[in-house]
């Protein structure tokens, strides 16, 4: 299906992975900018998503929903020339996927370290180099890249986790010293603590997550996504390039 | 001379090193924001510091000059005890003193080494410790402080500078973790690359500064104060404690 | 071929990467402490290997060359359960294989990316792994890693590089945790600098690397050596995880 | 009193801070090494210093014990003039004072601050400064400086130790940069658990010392001091800077 090319082309935001409720949130928060959204996660999990970017229209904004797999370069070179080619120039990439899993050094298995890694790291590559493609000629450009705290350190059970995200957070880092010059801004943030979301959901009784959200005890997606259009705002005198983001209440 | 008391108390951002640029144009984006701004440098060059506040004043905002030297304790608790006495309760406070000299560490006489300290760290951490002092009961308040790119590590001919910057950092660490529990946030921001005002004026011709202004190829004290006036604006539930600001042509 | 079981099981030192003089130099070092020495490097430079092997039985040592490709899991697991099963106990296992290439991150294509990792990274992983799985349950057992600058932040360049080097870091930091309780000892180096070997020789003439040598302005591998087996004979009440190796007239 | 001077001059390692354990430790494995150790604390202690020289004597080796405020620059200066004219050239200055303490920002006393400042950093920056005034003309020594986890972060309870601490990182990283390409060797060690000495001994049974040092849980200063002594012993082609040594059950 193609889409109708736009009479006059609108900045766009594409977020590759808003497949949670972080990703979902950011989305938002750019539509309500005035971009439009495109978001993407796994084909076999589209409906979800279809369901996002209806949300978004209803409300007013506009958006495009695309099932993608991030770890393939065919599919994600694809997509960004469509994105392009059919809704509007690229303004701000996010790249949001993660693949938290907790195991031993010992029972990491080569298909988790891989898997992870994958996700975490490669597809992220993908995402810094298509944004960097497409948004080097025109001189402009906001790449966002959501970390944690393992992206800044090893940690028990964090093995494949962790060396993904330390792996993701270099290209981060590799990537804003060579950008920045051409005009292209690129931020790395780690986002340090329990997200509202289904995990925190499935893990904790509805009262004790309304009591955690009362006293914003936990990291709320619209707060997270707040600081990421914040970073797009930023006049490129003054650009930040890592930056955490955790709860009042947690310890660090 | 004793200020009238406020009939409700207005919120109030106390910028501690408002001597340049930076310091001025942070305290005019908090003005901004609504809140009235107390401002202080060393009483010797007050008249600058009083033609701030008026330029504030004229803007239409609330502005208080304090000729204070930070480094003394009790001018530094008596300042907060008369700016929360007779200008409200403190919102915002900011450290912004700087003491930027380059010697190697065989140049660096005793007298250096500590008036930089008391300069950048010491008054920093008298800063810090009142302003956890009156924010601390209430439960609120934001407290930020500039870094440079030495509080993050030492190099050539900064043995005083960066180590006492590098002291301040920790200060603010250590405060942030404490604080952040009661509902009071420390973050430290890390100004690195050329700033436009008095030292980048005449050191360039003006058709350079110009040129640089132009290009946003150096900090813009307005563009730095933004991104203070967001981190006081963030929500509870995602706080940022240490983040970066650099030119996109910076190299780091 | 299956190596003749020793009488006595001499402890034994494993080089996964021994196809470099760093690599080399590890071997000759452990083999000098009275450890039986296994080199590794892939099947199709074997020759250069057993060389290696070679010298060290000339000077006294015991030594086998396996040709092995690091980055295959069957093949690592055979590695070290044959290792173990005819040469003897894995007391120290080094991790020392690198794979420095330079692109920007558009020039970097997808298959250049992966197999760095794959080299850099993945197969660290395995390595530290596999000796994991040996050296745990005996409570003893030293794991070390090569380094470079780009494990500890990303650079102009450096995209595929760095990012494999900060995962194989990640890798390092979480096995040290994990492992240290039982008694299996992990460190991390950063060698930092041009080293003398092939690729110093190829691209400077034969005075300028021996005016380097005789002035100890470029790393000598057989000094690199002698720190790795320092970890390796640190008491566990005061172990080493991370440190540098650098030339003394080294920037950094 | 002068002292008799050396017909040759032997070489000679001095260690600012000698009242602990670990200063001890390591004043005794340089004995060890051959050379004349100078041992330093406050002068109120001074027969615990005296003690610590004369075991040494005993042992075979040559020590010297000398009162000295390590905060007062005219005592440091004069300390530094006497060892080189009646003792003999520096060729290793350690620099070990702590003053750990643990009070909220809230609780930190003015005193307090500039006190553990004083202790930990300023005497630090001494010491440094003198051993780089003697040592740079001659083109070689080793300066060692002891650091702590605080030395890396700020963590609750700690503004003034882990300020003092990061800022003697600093000016130990500084120094590195600059006196690396004279030929002066600057490491600083994170040293990062309990160790064997007074403190332990007084807080625990003890059963439980000997235990904990029964099974290497606690750091021994001897085996502290080996890593003090390989740092010094590392050959100018591939020194260290910073490294940490905890023992092996430590959690980090």
């Amino acid at each position: 299906m193609a889409l109708d090319p736009p009479q006059t082309a609108p900045k766009v935001c594409l977020v590759i992975g808003a497949g949670d409720g972080v990703g979902g949130a950011i989305a938002k928060a750019f539509a309500a900018e005035g971009m439009t959204v495109c978001v993407t996660r796994r084909a076999r999990n589209l409906d979800q998503l279809e369901a996002l970017a209806e949300d978004i229209r209803k409300a007013g904004g506009r958006a495009h929903a695309f099932g993608v797999d991030a770890r393939d370069e065919a599919e994600m070179v694809a997509l960004f020339d469509k994105v392009e080619a059919e809704v509007g120039p690229l303004e701000v990439v996010v790249f949001n996927i993660g693949a938290n899993v907790r195991f031993t050094v010992l029972e990491t298995t080569t298909r988790v370290f891989q898997k992870v890694w994958e996700m975490a790291c490669f597809a992220g590559f993908l995402t810094i180099r298509e944004a960097a493609r497409v948004m080097t000629p025109r001189g402009r450009g906001t790449i966002l890249v959501t970390g944690a705290t393992a992206s800044i350190r090893g940690g028990k059970m964090y093995s494949a986790f962790a060396s993904a995200k330390a792996a993701l957070r270099s290209v981060a880092q590799t990537a804003g010293r060579e950008l920045g010059p051409v005009g292209v801004h690129v931020a790395h943030i780690v986002v340090d603590g329990a997200i509202d979301g289904v995990f925190t959901r499935t893990n904790n009784s509805p009262e004790a997550v309304a009591a955690k959200l009362a006293g914003d005890e936990i990291l709320k997606p619209d707060e997270i996504a707040r600081s990421y259009v914040w970073l797009h705002n930023q006049n490129r005198s003054a650009w930040t390039h890592e930056l955490d983001l955790r709860p009042w209440k947690e310890t660090w």
